[in-house]
């Protein structure tokens, strides 16, 4: 570890990366209680999906080739020789000049390889119809195995299930699949001078705010919050908490105690439980100097800022990447409304508000002193300066990261 | 109703809006279990916070007019006459002249109204300091109610609480606050043609996949799904289920069974259950066309596309604003890689793939009829195309919302 090294959230994502593993067991479940869990394992299709040729459209089902060079000028007749029902297998062979009545869904009957739609056809009377435009081979169907061929990857174990994946099970007939257990995330709030939220703040107290943020960040990555409570800034009653967290659970969060000049006990404590320990103790990122990273063996400790509004900064920036790695957030552009300055040497996330303006975004920061929680509720994500900048001019295009 | 109308997604909400009201009972839960709930009322701030004048640094408390004048050459030499300790009250007040020690978050003693931040003191002896950079009045400080002053609107009504807005719910002492009941959502599949997930299906049937998917993106709004199954494609069994589901939820999607062509009950049944029923059927939007909006008393009803991917579209664009309205969506802008075109008069959502390339977003449409609920797994949002555009030109910049 290099103390005096300024490490980017890249650079600390990175090293914690490399030492960390949160892992689960797993159990099987039904597709609805699967939502939103991760699978622990991949997921391959057990079938050709559908298992039959099936028409796109309302039309008629026909042998392409008997549509050849037809035209509104001169139709091909085709003889309607049968209709296609829901739900059925079709009734009997398509021979040549032949067409059925077929409706979305319905399945090819054998001998048809295209359907013309609706629109392209002329009833001549209930036996026949003018077919007034060609379709290619394949037209307006979709073939057995096109959808999902039997034996395909459908989803990559570690992959946590939105609806649209459920849905693709659900098609592929897959019913219950092997998840991991939630993640469980340790949440311990450290500091003296903190009370509970029941309790009314006596001088020079302030109320525990970072196990109800952190707590509810938890649950956002999927994970399951177990919250210690507030700890006394000593060694001693900090180190058995920390042991019970990391028995307990895959990963710790502690807040408070950790920014240099008072006592700070949470270093210590995270060099005393064992291998390999404190991997790094401060950050080149405003707000979130004060953070350690440090793992258990494969477990995943932080110790976050006491300001509530720089733990949920850096827990969105380096936990949820680690807790929920399938989470895919997407920079969002727009253009500050006020010049920010920043030192060089040091990334800025700076809260702002979104608002349109006609095509475009503009992000507005929020004024306010940086531990206020209230500047959390009014903003809709973070603006980043990046470590080399010296600022942004009002007017300029920043990257902002939603929450 | 105006049954030749383009009806665009923008028309569809605001005819919507105008008649559905979503309400459910309240009930008064802790702030833990309140996360992701709507309030059910404005909740205001109870009290100051902080209850006193706070410091901000870690350094020495002072009178600002001590210091006015001091530098490094001539440093303004005060006395220390005490601590501020962490969670206790200053021992006795602060005199001309004279300095406190005081912590980030400590109480500063009366007397004080500035922090001179340690780094600008130098320790003469263990009794004196000298300053050697003035302070003004106030700086370094927070003061009595400067976070929150007491009967300030906290959060209003109606919104949603995330994270942040529970962490300034306990900042400002409020414990337990009045929410919604979760609204509950009634999903129902229609179709002859649609057998469980657990059945192989047979000749011309599929499986049902929208009461998954759907199911899926009620929960992401925060609310209930009930699922009440697949339902024969016929008058009499549809009116009946919709009955019940319209007893038992506050809102209900049915897919299927509302395009043209194919035995078409929904409408009708949702034209026989009361006022003021069927508001729209049919929208200028692709995919979703075979969209039929309706309301009964202020209950909402949709009638989706049978298509999965169509049916979750739909949801996305109509059903979420409405289940969820505190929910706030950014588009993403990206250049799209492939011209694509459209027909004027309609909106087009195109499932894309967004991946980065430098310092922008890249939208790479999926391929893939559109049946096939894989292409919804492998997108991450849908690029817009605006009723009159034609198209767009591969390298054009889109609007991407994400999912």
């Amino acid at each position: 570890m290099d103390l005096f090294r300024a490490y980017t959230i890249a650079d600390a994502l990175s090293i914690l990366r490399d030492h960390v593993r949160l892992e689960t067991p797993g159990e099987r479940l039904g597709l609805r209680e699967a939502l939103h869990r991760t699978l622990d394992g991949d997921v391959f299709a057990p079938e050709d999906v559908p298992a039959f040729d099936r028409s796109t459209m309302d039309g008629f089902a026909v042998r392409a080739r008997d549509t050849f060079g037809a035209s509104e000028g001169l139709p091909a007749y085709l003889n309607v020789a049968g209709e296609v029902l829901m739900g059925e297998a079709p009734r009997g062979r398509l021979e040549v000049g032949h067409a059925f009545r077929i409706a979305t869904g319905g399945m090819l009957p054998e001998g048809a390889d295209a359907v013309v739609m609706v629109e392209y056809t002329e009833e001549l009377d209930a036996q026949t119809i003018g077919v007034t435009r060609p379709v290619a081979p394949g037209e307006n169907t979709i073939r057995c195995g096109d959808d999902l061929a039997g034996g395909t990857l459908l989803l990559p174990g570690g992959h946590r299930l939105r609806s649209q994946d459920v849905g693709l099970l659900a098609a592929a007939g897959v019913d219950t699949v092997p998840v991991r257990r939630p993640l469980r995330v340790g949440v311990i709030t450290t500091g003296d001078e903190v009370v509970p939220v029941e309790e009314t703040p006596g001088p020079g107290q302030v109320r525990d705010v970072n196990s109800y943020t952190l707590g509810g960040q938890v649950c956002e990555c999927g994970a399951e919050p177990v919250i210690y409570g507030i700890v006394r800034d000593d060694f001693e009653s900090l180190i058995a908490v920390v042991r019970r967290a990391l028995d307990e659970t895959e990963a710790v969060m502690i807040s408070g105690g950790s920014s240099v000049g008072r006592r700070d006990v949470t270093v210590d404590v995270l060099a005393g439980l064992g291998e390999p320990g404190v991997l790094f103790h401060g950050l080149a990122v405003r707000p979130g100097k004060p953070t350690i990273g440090a793992a258990i063996g494969e477990k995943l400790i932080l110790g976050l800022p006491g300001h509530p509004v720089s733990a949920m900064v850096v827990f969105s920036l380096l936990a949820r990447p680690l807790l929920d790695p399938g989470y895919r957030r997407f920079p969002i552009r727009a253009r500050i409304t006020r010049s920010l300055s920043s030192q060089a040497g040091k990334e800025d996330y700076v809260r702002v508000r979104l608002s349109r303006d006609g095509e475009r975004l503009v992000a507005e920061p929020i004024p306010g002193k940086s531990g206020l929680i209230a500047t959390m509720v009014r903003a809709d994500g973070l603006a980043r300066i990046p470590l080399e900048s010296q600022g942004v001019a009002a007017g300029e295009e920043v990257e902002v990261i939603p929450f």
